[in-house]
């Protein structure tokens, strides 16, 4: 095992270049692909760097662009879970939790320690920052599928009814303003499908 | 005009949306496809976030990620400009200004001049944080070269002397640490093919 920090933490940075080959379901806004949970992430902490003033209460945004650069990185190993795929919560929870140990128990001690910590916080929503960027995590997709005529929400017969309970909680907890926003966008695309 | 701030933010989010499909030169580690802006500016803040503490003088991190999550975006209007392709530098960074100016301009008035500044910023390297977010910029293209065979220095005929030319300079500035060690992987490479 290595143990120069700096080619730990190189090592580090090759083995989630895999992440640029996770495919999301939601597809880029010019719908000409799926998105990859690498240009996913980017894009969440550009969500984060602009929005974060709409935080329900005032956010880190240094630790809330932390946790959106590294929430998927798990995926290296498991791969990414849809929100509408209905699989069993309780495996893909302990199979993140496999992945993340032996992701960032790649890098020297404290930093993996810090890195992990967030994962966790992040997962677990249990800070205002974790909620922001929880938040931001289903704004994305949700605009994509307003934006590209119900994107997965047509692919997989999702309703505004389902729309409104998958993702509103979640985002309204973490900044009623953009609740507000995304309800109204969601409930103007199913009325016009109607 | 849109004149609310959070629709002219979700309006710029949607905007650089596109930074997904601009391809670099650079391929994936698995040599599967190319490289794109989006997901490489992700990479390039995770290096930020792993590497600061190699930095030549101590940087603020929230600064460096700032500018590399934002460095690309340009390129939205104008592209990619390989470091290999003897084009204009003139021509490009007027080009590029323009667009930084359009693009920039989208959000409300105090963020568009924040990100217009850590851009110009970035682009003159005229602080300790921007000559490491650009060495950074330089260290992540280098290591895939180093470990896909060649990469891009094998598809355009490009020397050892050339490596150390065009990347050494803005890479020790940044950072010394970093410089030895790829100073040393990039001798090592081209010692391999000779």
């Amino acid at each position: 095992m290595q143990t120069n920090p700096m080619l730990q933490q190189l090592n580090f940075l090759r083995e989630i270049d895999r992440l640029k080959s996770v495919i999301r379901q939601s597809p880029l806004l010019d719908q000409s692909r799926k998105e990859n949970s690498a240009e996913h992430s980017w894009h969440l902490a550009m969500y984060a760097l602009l929005l974060h003033d709409h935080a329900h209460s005032p956010v880190n945004l240094m630790r809330v662009i932390k946790m959106l650069l590294i929430h998927d990185i798990v995926e290296v190993d498991v791969g990414d879970t849809p929100i509408h795929s209905g699989a069993s919560q309780q495996d893909q929870a302990l199979q993140e939790q496999q992945a993340a140990k032996r992701l960032f128990g790649l890098l020297p001690a404290a930093q993996a320690a810090e890195l992990h910590d967030l994962w966790c916080e992040f997962e677990a929503a249990s800070t205002d920052d974790a909620k922001f960027a929880k938040a931001l995590d289903r704004v994305q997709p949700l605009l994509i599928n307003v934006a590209t005529n119900g994107g997965t929400w047509a692919e997989n017969n999702v309703s505004l009814e389902m729309v409104l309970q998958r993702y509103g909680p979640t985002i309204e907890r973490g900044s009623p303003a953009l609740w507000a926003y995304c309800e109204q966008a969601a409930r103007a695309h199913f009325a016009a499908k109607a």
